[in-house]
Protein backbone atom coordinates (compact mmCIF):
# COMPACT_ATOMS: atom_id res chain seq x y z
CA UNK A 1 0.00 0.00 0.00
CA UNK A 2 2.64 2.60 1.03
CA UNK A 3 4.95 1.12 -1.37
CA UNK A 4 8.03 2.60 0.52
CA UNK A 5 9.48 -0.65 2.16
CA UNK A 6 11.35 1.13 4.70
CA UNK A 7 8.12 2.63 6.35
CA UNK A 8 6.17 -0.49 5.62
CA UNK A 9 8.53 -2.21 8.28
CA UNK A 10 8.30 0.39 10.87
CA UNK A 11 4.50 -0.02 10.68
CA UNK A 12 4.91 -3.41 10.90
CA UNK A 13 6.75 -3.45 13.44
CA UNK A 14 4.86 -0.73 15.51
CA UNK A 15 1.49 -3.11 14.91
CA UNK A 16 3.22 -5.44 17.08
CA UNK A 17 2.74 -3.62 20.20
CA UNK A 18 -0.38 -4.52 22.21
CA UNK A 19 -3.12 -2.62 21.14
CA UNK A 20 -1.33 -0.79 18.58
CA UNK A 21 -3.46 -1.26 15.18
CA UNK A 22 -2.56 -0.97 11.76
CA UNK A 23 -4.16 2.40 11.34
CA UNK A 24 -2.25 3.73 14.55
CA UNK A 25 0.61 2.00 13.55
CA UNK A 26 0.85 3.85 10.61
CA UNK A 27 -0.19 7.62 12.65
CA UNK A 28 2.96 6.46 14.84
CA UNK A 29 4.87 5.47 11.77
CA UNK A 30 4.14 9.21 9.96
CA UNK A 31 4.55 10.74 13.08
CA UNK A 32 8.20 9.92 13.71
CA UNK A 33 9.01 10.47 9.86
CA UNK A 34 7.69 13.89 10.69
CA UNK A 35 9.79 14.57 13.77
CA UNK A 36 13.42 15.56 14.07
CA UNK A 37 16.04 13.04 13.31
CA UNK A 38 16.36 13.75 17.66
CA UNK A 39 13.27 11.69 18.25
CA UNK A 40 14.40 8.59 16.30
CA UNK A 41 17.50 8.81 18.09
CA UNK A 42 15.94 8.84 21.24
CA UNK A 43 13.46 6.16 20.84
CA UNK A 44 16.80 3.97 19.25
CA UNK A 45 18.79 4.86 22.49
CA UNK A 46 15.81 4.32 24.47
CA UNK A 47 15.28 0.54 23.37
CA UNK A 48 19.08 -0.05 23.53
CA UNK A 49 19.63 1.17 27.02
CA UNK A 50 16.30 -1.10 28.17
CA UNK A 51 18.56 -4.40 26.32
CA UNK A 52 21.52 -3.42 28.19
CA UNK A 53 20.62 -2.00 31.57
CA UNK A 54 17.23 -3.57 32.35
CA UNK A 55 17.24 -7.77 33.73
CA UNK A 56 15.49 -9.79 36.12
CA UNK A 57 15.96 -9.33 40.05
CA UNK A 58 17.89 -12.35 40.82
CA UNK A 59 15.66 -12.88 44.11
CA UNK A 60 12.07 -12.05 43.08
CA UNK A 61 12.45 -11.63 39.30
CA UNK A 62 10.98 -8.24 39.30
CA UNK A 63 12.92 -6.33 36.67
CA UNK A 64 16.21 -4.28 37.74
CA UNK A 65 19.30 -2.41 36.47
CA UNK A 66 21.06 -3.00 40.24
CA UNK A 67 22.62 -6.66 41.57
CA UNK A 68 18.72 -6.54 43.52
CA UNK A 69 15.61 -4.90 43.25
CA UNK A 70 14.69 -1.97 44.89
CA UNK A 71 11.71 -4.34 47.07
CA UNK A 72 14.34 -7.38 47.75
CA UNK A 73 17.12 -4.53 48.78
CA UNK A 74 14.90 -3.08 51.43
CA UNK A 75 15.65 -3.62 54.92
CA UNK A 76 12.12 -2.50 56.42
CA UNK A 77 10.10 -4.88 54.59
CA UNK A 78 8.71 -7.90 55.71
CA UNK A 79 10.52 -11.22 55.21
CA UNK A 80 8.07 -13.60 56.14
CA UNK A 81 5.36 -12.42 53.67
CA UNK A 82 5.70 -13.34 49.73
CA UNK A 83 2.92 -11.54 47.16
CA UNK A 84 3.05 -13.24 44.24
CA UNK A 85 2.17 -11.33 40.88
CA UNK A 86 2.37 -12.56 37.12
CA UNK A 87 4.31 -9.39 35.50
CA UNK A 88 6.58 -6.92 37.25
CA UNK A 89 4.46 -4.20 36.29
CA UNK A 90 1.77 -5.75 38.82
CA UNK A 91 4.06 -4.36 41.79
CA UNK A 92 3.66 -1.07 40.97
CA UNK A 93 -0.20 -1.28 40.86
CA UNK A 94 0.33 -3.18 44.59
CA UNK A 95 2.85 -0.72 45.56
CA UNK A 96 0.89 2.16 44.94
CA UNK A 97 -1.86 1.36 47.28
CA UNK A 98 0.70 1.33 50.00
CA UNK A 99 -0.92 -2.26 51.78
CA UNK A 100 1.52 -4.41 51.39
CA UNK A 101 5.33 -4.26 53.22
CA UNK A 102 6.41 -7.51 52.38
CA UNK A 103 8.51 -9.04 49.60
CA UNK A 104 7.18 -9.91 46.33
CA UNK A 105 7.68 -12.93 43.47
CA UNK A 106 7.00 -12.57 39.91
CA UNK A 107 6.00 -15.57 37.88
CA UNK A 108 6.37 -13.66 34.61
CA UNK A 109 3.15 -14.99 33.06
CA UNK A 110 0.06 -17.25 34.19
CA UNK A 111 -0.40 -21.19 33.75
CA UNK A 112 -2.33 -21.19 30.02
CA UNK A 113 -2.66 -24.61 28.40
CA UNK A 114 -3.99 -23.29 25.61
CA UNK A 115 -1.18 -20.83 24.90
CA UNK A 116 1.17 -23.88 25.90
CA UNK A 117 2.23 -22.42 29.44
CA UNK A 118 2.95 -24.64 32.08
CA UNK A 119 4.57 -24.92 35.40
CA UNK A 120 7.98 -25.37 33.64
CA UNK A 121 7.72 -21.96 31.85
CA UNK A 122 7.13 -19.84 34.98
CA UNK A 123 9.26 -18.74 37.85
CA UNK A 124 7.12 -21.63 40.37
CA UNK A 125 10.50 -23.73 40.66
CA UNK A 126 11.98 -20.55 42.54
CA UNK A 127 8.99 -20.21 44.09
CA UNK A 128 9.19 -23.40 45.92
CA UNK A 129 12.45 -23.41 46.58
CA UNK A 130 12.35 -20.10 48.43
CA UNK A 131 9.74 -22.10 50.61
CA UNK A 132 12.18 -25.04 51.40
CA UNK A 133 15.04 -23.09 52.08
CA UNK A 134 13.09 -21.05 54.62
CA UNK A 135 11.87 -24.42 55.81
CA UNK A 136 15.57 -26.16 55.81
CA UNK A 137 16.93 -23.23 57.41
CA UNK A 138 18.55 -22.11 54.19
CA UNK A 139 16.72 -18.66 53.84
CA UNK A 140 14.07 -16.37 55.60
CA UNK A 141 11.00 -18.06 56.52
CA UNK A 142 8.11 -17.52 54.53
CA UNK A 143 5.26 -17.72 57.06
CA UNK A 144 2.29 -16.16 54.17
CA UNK A 145 1.95 -16.15 50.39
CA UNK A 146 -0.48 -13.76 48.96
CA UNK A 147 -1.16 -14.33 45.30
CA UNK A 148 -2.35 -11.24 43.53
CA UNK A 149 -3.22 -13.13 40.12
CA UNK A 150 -5.45 -11.80 37.58
CA UNK A 151 -8.93 -12.91 37.99
CA UNK A 152 -9.04 -14.62 35.00
CA UNK A 153 -8.53 -18.45 34.10
CA UNK A 154 -5.22 -18.96 33.95
CA UNK A 155 -4.92 -16.73 37.51
CA UNK A 156 -7.65 -18.95 38.56
CA UNK A 157 -5.50 -22.67 37.06
CA UNK A 158 -2.50 -21.02 38.57
CA UNK A 159 -3.58 -20.36 42.10
CA UNK A 160 -5.23 -24.29 42.00
CA UNK A 161 -1.87 -25.71 41.33
CA UNK A 162 0.24 -23.64 43.63
CA UNK A 163 -1.99 -24.25 46.60
CA UNK A 164 -1.47 -27.99 45.69
CA UNK A 165 2.30 -27.48 45.28
CA UNK A 166 2.22 -25.76 48.48
CA UNK A 167 -0.03 -27.77 50.65
CA UNK A 168 2.01 -28.98 53.98
CA UNK A 169 4.70 -26.62 53.92
CA UNK A 170 3.19 -25.00 57.06
CA UNK A 171 2.58 -21.69 54.85
CA UNK A 172 -0.83 -19.16 54.64
CA UNK A 173 -1.91 -18.91 51.29
CA UNK A 174 -4.61 -16.75 50.62
CA UNK A 175 -5.44 -14.82 47.17
CA UNK A 176 -6.62 -11.16 46.97
CA UNK A 177 -10.30 -10.40 47.19
CA UNK A 178 -13.08 -10.37 44.52
CA UNK A 179 -15.74 -8.10 44.60
CA UNK A 180 -17.05 -4.58 43.87
CA UNK A 181 -14.24 -1.81 42.99
CA UNK A 182 -14.75 0.94 45.43
CA UNK A 183 -17.05 3.36 44.06
CA UNK A 184 -18.45 1.57 41.65
CA UNK A 185 -22.59 1.11 41.03
CA UNK A 186 -23.95 -2.13 41.91
CA UNK A 187 -26.19 -1.87 38.78
CA UNK A 188 -22.97 -1.80 36.44
CA UNK A 189 -21.09 -5.11 38.36
CA UNK A 190 -21.42 -7.81 36.21
CA UNK A 191 -23.00 -11.81 37.56
CA UNK A 192 -19.77 -13.06 37.99
CA UNK A 193 -18.07 -10.19 39.76
CA UNK A 194 -21.66 -10.00 42.29
CA UNK A 195 -21.37 -13.67 42.63
CA UNK A 196 -17.72 -13.61 43.84
CA UNK A 197 -18.99 -10.28 46.16
CA UNK A 198 -21.96 -12.35 47.87
CA UNK A 199 -20.03 -15.16 48.35
CA UNK A 200 -17.03 -13.46 50.18
CA UNK A 201 -19.33 -11.21 51.91
CA UNK A 202 -17.67 -9.68 55.13
CA UNK A 203 -18.98 -9.54 58.35
CA UNK A 204 -19.67 -5.99 59.40
CA UNK B 1 8.30 5.60 40.35
CA UNK B 2 9.98 3.04 38.28
CA UNK B 3 13.11 3.69 39.73
CA UNK B 4 14.63 2.47 36.52
CA UNK B 5 16.38 5.28 34.63
CA UNK B 6 16.35 3.15 31.53
CA UNK B 7 13.07 2.04 31.67
CA UNK B 8 11.87 5.71 32.75
CA UNK B 9 13.73 7.07 29.36
CA UNK B 10 11.74 4.69 27.57
CA UNK B 11 8.60 5.14 28.81
CA UNK B 12 9.23 8.93 28.34
CA UNK B 13 10.14 8.55 24.52
CA UNK B 14 7.12 6.61 23.72
CA UNK B 15 5.03 8.97 25.79
CA UNK B 16 6.04 11.37 23.19
CA UNK B 17 4.14 10.16 20.23
CA UNK B 18 0.87 10.98 19.33
CA UNK B 19 -2.05 9.55 21.12
CA UNK B 20 0.16 7.47 23.67
CA UNK B 21 -0.39 8.88 27.47
CA UNK B 22 1.69 7.98 29.96
CA UNK B 23 0.40 4.84 30.92
CA UNK B 24 -0.08 3.36 28.02
CA UNK B 25 3.59 4.11 27.46
CA UNK B 26 4.26 2.46 30.45
CA UNK B 27 2.47 -0.93 28.56
CA UNK B 28 4.04 -0.64 25.69
CA UNK B 29 7.76 -0.32 27.50
CA UNK B 30 6.78 -3.38 29.55
CA UNK B 31 6.13 -5.58 26.37
CA UNK B 32 9.21 -4.47 24.47
CA UNK B 33 11.01 -5.66 28.42
CA UNK B 34 9.55 -8.91 28.46
CA UNK B 35 9.79 -9.93 24.38
CA UNK B 36 12.92 -11.47 23.39
CA UNK B 37 15.56 -9.05 22.12
CA UNK B 38 14.97 -9.68 18.40
CA UNK B 39 11.85 -7.43 18.46
CA UNK B 40 13.71 -4.31 20.37
CA UNK B 41 16.74 -5.26 17.29
CA UNK B 42 14.03 -5.37 14.60
CA UNK B 43 12.43 -2.00 15.79
CA UNK B 44 15.44 -0.11 15.79
CA UNK B 45 16.62 -1.41 12.52
CA UNK B 46 13.05 0.01 11.25
CA UNK B 47 13.53 3.57 13.22
CA UNK B 48 17.55 3.36 11.41
CA UNK B 49 16.21 2.38 7.79
CA UNK B 50 13.40 5.00 7.91
CA UNK B 51 15.74 7.76 8.97
CA UNK B 52 18.24 6.25 6.30
CA UNK B 53 15.90 5.97 3.13
CA UNK B 54 12.87 8.02 3.14
CA UNK B 55 13.13 11.37 2.30
CA UNK B 56 10.84 14.26 0.63
CA UNK B 57 9.92 13.86 -3.11
CA UNK B 58 11.67 16.93 -5.01
CA UNK B 59 8.73 17.61 -6.92
CA UNK B 60 5.46 17.16 -4.49
CA UNK B 61 7.25 16.48 -1.06
CA UNK B 62 5.40 13.22 -0.14
CA UNK B 63 7.58 10.86 1.16
CA UNK B 64 9.84 8.58 -1.10
CA UNK B 65 12.78 6.14 -0.94
CA UNK B 66 13.35 6.74 -4.41
CA UNK B 67 14.62 9.71 -6.53
CA UNK B 68 10.83 10.29 -7.55
CA UNK B 69 7.49 9.54 -5.30
CA UNK B 70 5.15 7.32 -7.57
CA UNK B 71 2.62 9.82 -8.10
CA UNK B 72 4.94 12.35 -9.67
CA UNK B 73 6.76 9.53 -11.41
CA UNK B 74 3.32 7.90 -12.93
CA UNK B 75 3.03 8.73 -16.60
CA UNK B 76 -0.65 8.03 -16.41
CA UNK B 77 -1.78 11.00 -14.40
CA UNK B 78 -2.88 14.68 -15.44
CA UNK B 79 -0.35 17.42 -15.11
CA UNK B 80 -2.81 19.53 -15.13
CA UNK B 81 -4.76 18.87 -12.04
CA UNK B 82 -2.85 19.59 -8.78
CA UNK B 83 -4.54 18.50 -5.36
CA UNK B 84 -2.84 19.86 -2.53
CA UNK B 85 -3.05 18.34 1.14
CA UNK B 86 -1.10 19.08 4.26
CA UNK B 87 0.37 15.54 5.10
CA UNK B 88 1.82 12.84 2.78
CA UNK B 89 -1.00 10.34 5.29
CA UNK B 90 -3.76 12.37 3.23
CA UNK B 91 -2.73 11.22 -0.37
CA UNK B 92 -3.53 8.04 0.39
CA UNK B 93 -7.08 8.93 2.05
CA UNK B 94 -7.42 10.28 -1.60
CA UNK B 95 -6.28 7.26 -3.40
CA UNK B 96 -8.05 4.88 -2.01
CA UNK B 97 -11.20 6.68 -2.63
CA UNK B 98 -9.88 6.32 -6.55
CA UNK B 99 -11.87 9.56 -7.26
CA UNK B 100 -8.92 11.49 -8.08
CA UNK B 101 -5.84 10.72 -11.17
CA UNK B 102 -4.17 14.05 -11.05
CA UNK B 103 -0.52 15.21 -8.97
CA UNK B 104 -0.06 16.03 -5.58
CA UNK B 105 1.57 18.83 -3.79
CA UNK B 106 1.73 18.34 0.06
CA UNK B 107 2.26 21.54 2.28
CA UNK B 108 3.85 19.37 5.27
CA UNK B 109 1.23 21.27 7.47
CA UNK B 110 -1.19 24.39 7.59
CA UNK B 111 -0.96 27.88 8.55
CA UNK B 112 -1.27 28.40 12.12
CA UNK B 113 -0.07 31.72 13.87
CA UNK B 114 -1.24 30.68 17.29
CA UNK B 115 1.69 27.48 16.87
CA UNK B 116 3.91 29.88 14.71
CA UNK B 117 3.78 28.65 11.93
CA UNK B 118 3.77 31.21 8.58
CA UNK B 119 3.50 30.56 5.08
CA UNK B 120 7.12 30.55 4.83
CA UNK B 121 7.56 26.95 6.74
CA UNK B 122 5.50 25.35 4.33
CA UNK B 123 6.10 24.39 1.03
CA UNK B 124 3.88 27.30 -0.33
CA UNK B 125 6.74 29.16 -1.91
CA UNK B 126 7.17 25.84 -4.28
CA UNK B 127 3.55 25.34 -5.11
CA UNK B 128 3.34 29.05 -6.37
CA UNK B 129 6.60 28.19 -8.65
CA UNK B 130 5.03 25.21 -9.78
CA UNK B 131 2.40 27.80 -11.07
CA UNK B 132 4.85 30.14 -12.48
CA UNK B 133 6.64 27.40 -14.10
CA UNK B 134 3.30 26.45 -16.25
CA UNK B 135 2.95 30.14 -17.33
CA UNK B 136 6.61 31.15 -18.35
CA UNK B 137 6.57 27.02 -20.18
CA UNK B 138 9.01 25.98 -18.03
CA UNK B 139 6.88 23.24 -16.88
CA UNK B 140 3.55 21.64 -17.11
CA UNK B 141 0.49 24.12 -17.22
CA UNK B 142 -1.58 23.88 -14.21
CA UNK B 143 -5.23 24.22 -14.68
CA UNK B 144 -6.66 23.66 -11.82
CA UNK B 145 -5.91 23.24 -8.01
CA UNK B 146 -8.04 21.33 -5.55
CA UNK B 147 -7.66 21.98 -2.08
CA UNK B 148 -7.76 18.95 0.12
CA UNK B 149 -7.03 20.66 3.32
CA UNK B 150 -9.13 19.80 6.94
CA UNK B 151 -12.14 21.55 7.91
CA UNK B 152 -10.32 23.08 10.77
CA UNK B 153 -9.16 26.77 11.52
CA UNK B 154 -5.84 26.16 9.98
CA UNK B 155 -7.13 24.75 6.76
CA UNK B 156 -9.32 27.57 6.33
CA UNK B 157 -6.46 30.16 6.85
CA UNK B 158 -4.59 28.50 3.81
CA UNK B 159 -7.23 27.94 1.70
CA UNK B 160 -7.92 31.84 2.15
CA UNK B 161 -4.37 32.49 1.95
CA UNK B 162 -3.34 30.70 -1.28
CA UNK B 163 -6.39 31.76 -2.91
CA UNK B 164 -5.07 35.37 -2.47
CA UNK B 165 -1.55 33.82 -3.55
CA UNK B 166 -3.46 32.48 -7.39
CA UNK B 167 -5.89 35.22 -8.03
CA UNK B 168 -5.33 36.09 -11.66
CA UNK B 169 -2.80 33.09 -12.33
CA UNK B 170 -5.40 31.44 -14.49
CA UNK B 171 -5.96 28.51 -12.12
CA UNK B 172 -8.95 27.43 -11.54
CA UNK B 173 -9.29 26.97 -7.61
CA UNK B 174 -11.69 24.61 -5.18
CA UNK B 175 -11.31 23.30 -2.26
CA UNK B 176 -13.19 19.41 -1.76
CA UNK B 177 -16.53 19.78 -0.07
CA UNK B 178 -18.07 19.46 3.44
CA UNK B 179 -21.09 18.33 4.16
CA UNK B 180 -23.06 15.29 5.40
CA UNK B 181 -21.28 12.23 5.25
CA UNK B 182 -22.12 9.51 3.39
CA UNK B 183 -24.04 6.78 5.35
CA UNK B 184 -24.67 8.87 8.59
CA UNK B 185 -27.85 9.86 10.14
CA UNK B 186 -29.02 13.62 9.94
CA UNK B 187 -29.97 13.05 13.51
CA UNK B 188 -26.19 13.22 14.88
CA UNK B 189 -24.55 15.86 11.86
CA UNK B 190 -22.94 18.83 14.05
CA UNK B 191 -23.98 22.39 13.61
CA UNK B 192 -21.58 23.54 11.45
CA UNK B 193 -21.38 20.72 9.08
CA UNK B 194 -25.10 20.71 8.69
CA UNK B 195 -24.63 24.92 7.85
CA UNK B 196 -22.29 24.24 5.35
CA UNK B 197 -24.04 21.08 3.86
CA UNK B 198 -27.41 23.44 3.46
CA UNK B 199 -25.12 26.31 1.94
CA UNK B 200 -23.36 23.84 -0.84
CA UNK B 201 -26.74 22.39 -1.43
CA UNK B 202 -26.21 20.83 -4.91
CA UNK B 203 -29.34 20.67 -7.59
CA UNK B 204 -30.93 16.95 -8.28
Amino acid sequence: MLQIPALEKLVHELSRLPGIGPKTAMRLAYYILRSPDEYSDQLKEALQRVQAEVHDCPKCFNYTDQDECRYCKDPHRLNEVLCVVEEPSDIMRIESSGAFRGRYHVLHGAISPLEGIGPQQLKIKELLEKVEAGLSGNGPVVREIILALDADLEGDTTVLYLSKQLVDKGVRLSRIAHGIPIGSDIDYVDDRTMGRALENRVEV
